[in-house]
């Protein structure tokens, strides 16, 4: 038709090649989604693995993320490099995402909040960054998990200075001012008898989900933090469970690398430091 | 932390200023999703009334969108010129539309679907394209109708070749192929009776919701086609029921223009015609 | 060669189709550049000449650029709506603009200044700014020609204060901290028996160049400021002197458009009023 | 005043960081100002030491620029992968450095053509690449190589065939069809009596301008070839002699670095290879 001339309008957005892809989702005003429907303060277990659930469910649709990170009501995906996806357009890697998860999030709000219905629609904003080297990609994790540390221990300590301690929120925000880690880890046990490190990996850590290739691959992490996440990893809930299926590793048609097993794999365990990446080198390829 | 440098590869995305946004989302898949759900062929009016329903609610969150299109798993949506969501950053009101769109499609899917829950996640893709002058963003609806017109009544006269004409569906696209649209009006009632013109206007024309300024404004459209519209409009369920709010037009807090009573309406009118758009000035400003 | 891949990491740039494109050049420290070569203060007309000749040069070069507006050492030049120079690539255009120009100056340096050599090369930078509508279009001319008006006013005080007058320039700004324009004026009367309004129109309005169509074209602007500018336009020097010629207005092969005989005209004239644009619809279509 | 608004329309345009980001400037239309400049065919060596002078002042005023590739009409420039030149402003940096080169260009035309003068003004084409990783940067630099060494062996027996063999062009291009690189060099040997090992390297290596620490660095290059390009490097016309300088290597003013003397040296070495990269690792830091 003689309206076609409008497509034209469409600009071009493909992605610089060689770069990670990594795109972000977060829950837009969750600071009042989780108080109507009655989050669990400071950590809601639930609303945490339905973030994971959501999360598993991108892995399983785009075979080109490899790992993905959550916390609080955020979650990162990491594209591999070479991703040819939507011939790295823009826009439709990103919203094709940011969908997914969200009609995820919905779909199985009641497997998680079986007696909680939605009020209304919970919705999601989303971001790509590109970085050029894996030194990026391992600081972008390694920040994300700094700030649940940071926010958990905060929100611990004053969730418990509110609940256990009676403090009102003004005067719990007044008393952890100026104070350092330290002082809150003191606090919690002096005042509450709180061992902040017992306090369940997945609220000090984040969810980690990696796509790994089987062949027997060790729970990754740090020395002391394995058996835990380990164990976590695989006493989850049905939902969390992790499958093992076969794929190719790439997407494109011509490639005659020999199928990999993998399987998507949750942790909550330390991505700060050398052991996790040194032992998935094909994360960053 | 020394890892939030990151942050600093998230790089502006302002969308230009003075021009239309129009955002078009479009199902993804929706192929096959329309089969493993038995959608009713070639129109499904359940879920064209979800795909209102979503459009709607986008309507409601988001104030400067004045109107929208849709048809098939398709919906268009006009951002006023002069907004300023979100400092028109481009990824924030593609993502925050897109996933309110899903989230409201899955919420309400059982509304629509009663007796056929979702065997998997519904999602869609988005994208933003910027027009400079009312001529290109009268023309793009026009272009979208136009191809509501131009597919319904392939579709129409496929499904009755196949369905009630009992050819196969390799039989009926050699039936049509060629055809202009004259000989399928023909087609249509003479072998089927069918006076296409009698079909749902919904099915010919697509959905049109459009933010109104109250006042006692006429339906719309070319005299002929309003009372079916209007009708079409009001008649709907629940769900399509126009509501009256009292809402700034403009979203900036300074604004000291006076309230001006707004509701959303739907109708199934041409688009295309001067009429429907010298109405309604202010939806081009 | 197995290296050509990196040949795909250049992205396209497609400027918006159916936006005003405006590309303005600026002098790369011109404050360094004009002392180091004696231009003469407050307006050097060699040096503004040579910047018109430039100008010249890019309209003749670049068919589709209608409008050209220059003070200082600045340049704007304007290209129709409907250019598809290059595609509209917006690296492409902004580079053979930007090098044409600069060689233009370089190339004609000596014309303007044949008793002073260049001691070093001077650039420019350049940037590309998209326009929706007419009016964002001549409020940009009009925000350059109040700059022109604006800095003139204060450089010809100034510079009266410095030269005439006596003061350091450290008094001079200290004379006319917060004074406004009518202030400055009477200044410029009462001290220096200057009337501001009999300064050359060059220096008090910038430099205007229209593709004009022939045909017997008014020389436009405000009834009393037109012969004023005329003269000016065509007592020049050789370089000023405007030639006709016959050209396509529209570059595309296929127009069938009669051919419009055009000529590049070198006005001093406002830009602001309406009077201007009245007298050439052309320039914005 | 009320029309600076327009300003607004000035869109932010970062470049990635953590990219190397690649400067390409190619002649416009130098296919017809080497002919109407009597170009020497198939190389101008004094054309050729025009582009090297050009780069190298782009060398001296961009301190970011650590490598640069000339060839032909065309150069390209590496800026070091941390450069916060114009706060990595795409176009800020595009048009000043394809500004700054083209004037040099112009300027010292007469030292390298001083019985010809310019007929016109000459102008490039600018692009900005950007790569994420250091092989991207040494492929980009082996794609431009190994086209110079293609070109220029076509070039070099082609007009061999003409000027020396008689052939028509016509029959020169017939001639070559088809044949590969080796049967080029016999022809040329044949023929002509010419070994292509024995013509200029600058012809077939094309020019490298490197920003050198000095402290007694090697003059680069595989151990054969060393030499023959050091005698180049430094036998050179007056233009071409590099200067030692004590410069920042880094432009950022709070660097606490030792200041390390650096220098422009003029190589026409191969960069194909690891041994000139071996040599510099400060060029990929
Ligand atoms: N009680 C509770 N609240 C949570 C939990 N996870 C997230 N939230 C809440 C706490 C924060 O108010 C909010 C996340 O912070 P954000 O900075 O993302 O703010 P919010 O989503 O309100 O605004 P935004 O639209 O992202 O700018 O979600 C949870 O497990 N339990
Ligand atoms: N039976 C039926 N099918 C519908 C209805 N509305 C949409 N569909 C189907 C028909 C088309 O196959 C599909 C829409 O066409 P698209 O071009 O968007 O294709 P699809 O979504 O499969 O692929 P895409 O991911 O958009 O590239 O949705 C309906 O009301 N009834
Ligand atoms: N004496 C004299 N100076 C002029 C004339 N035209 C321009 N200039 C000088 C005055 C200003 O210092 C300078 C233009 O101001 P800009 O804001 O463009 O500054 P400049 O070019 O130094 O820095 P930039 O690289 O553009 O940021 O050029 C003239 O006709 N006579
Ligand atoms: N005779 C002669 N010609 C040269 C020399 N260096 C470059 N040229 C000419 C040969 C080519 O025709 C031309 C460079 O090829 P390009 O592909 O850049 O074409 P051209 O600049 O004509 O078009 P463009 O504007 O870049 O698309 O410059 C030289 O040293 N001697
Ligand atoms: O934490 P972020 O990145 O979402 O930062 P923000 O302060 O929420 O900013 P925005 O979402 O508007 O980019
Ligand atoms: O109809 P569109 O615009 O979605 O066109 P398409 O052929 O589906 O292309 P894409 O969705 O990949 O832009
Ligand atoms: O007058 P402009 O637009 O050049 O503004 P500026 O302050 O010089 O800024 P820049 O040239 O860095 O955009
Ligand atoms: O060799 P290039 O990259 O200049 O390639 P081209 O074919 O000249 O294309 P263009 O200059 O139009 O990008
Ligand atoms: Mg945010
Ligand atoms: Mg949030
Ligand atoms: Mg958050
Ligand atoms: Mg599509
Ligand atoms: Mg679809
Ligand atoms: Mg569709
Ligand atoms: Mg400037
Ligand atoms: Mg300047
Ligand atoms: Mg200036
Ligand atoms: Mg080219
Ligand atoms: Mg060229
Ligand atoms: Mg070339």
């Amino acid at each position: 038709t003689k309206f076609a001339y409008v497509k034209n309008f469409e600009l071009p957005d493909p992605l610089l090649p060689g770069t990670y892809i990594l795109l972000r989702l977060d829950g837009h005003g969750f600071h009042r989604l989780s108080q109507d429907h009655d989050f669990v303060k400071p950590n809601d277990e639930r609303a945490l693995q339905l973030m994971d659930h959501a999360a598993r469910d991108i892995m399983h649709e785009f075979k080109d993320v490899v790992l993905a990170f959550g916390e609080s009501d955020e979650y990162s995906f990491l594209f591999r490099k070479s991703t040819t996806l939507y011939n790295r357009r823009e826009a439709k890697i990103l919203t094709t995402v940011t969908s997914l998860f969200t009609s995820s999030y919905v779909l199985n709000w009641p497997r998680y909040f079986p007696n909680s219905s939605l009020k209304y629609c919970p919705s999601f904003d989303g971001r790509i960054v590109l970085y050029p080297s894996e030194k990026e990609v391992r600081d972008y994790f390694a920040w994300r998990q700094a700030d649940t540390h940071i926010n958990n221990l905060y929100n611990t300590t004053f969730w418990a200075l509110v609940q256990q301690g009676g403090q009102t929120t003004t005067e719990a925000h007044a008393t952890l001012r100026g104070t350092v880690s330290k002082e809150k880890h003191e606090l919690l046990f002096s005042r509450f008898g709180v061992n902040y490190n017992t306090i369940p990996e997945r609220y000090r850590k984040g969810s980690v989900l990696v796509r790994e290739e089987v062949a027997g691959h060790e729970p990754s992490g740090t020395a002391e933090s394995a058996p835990a996440e380990d164990k976590c990893a695989t006493s989850g809930s049905g939902a969390e469970a992790s499958e093992v299926r076969v794929e190719h590793t790439q997407g494109t048609k011509k490639s005659k690398k020999p199928k990999v097993q993998t399987h998507i794999q949750l942790y909550h365990c330390d991505v700060i430091e050398q052991a996790f990446w040194g032992a998935r080198p094909y994360l960053l390829e």
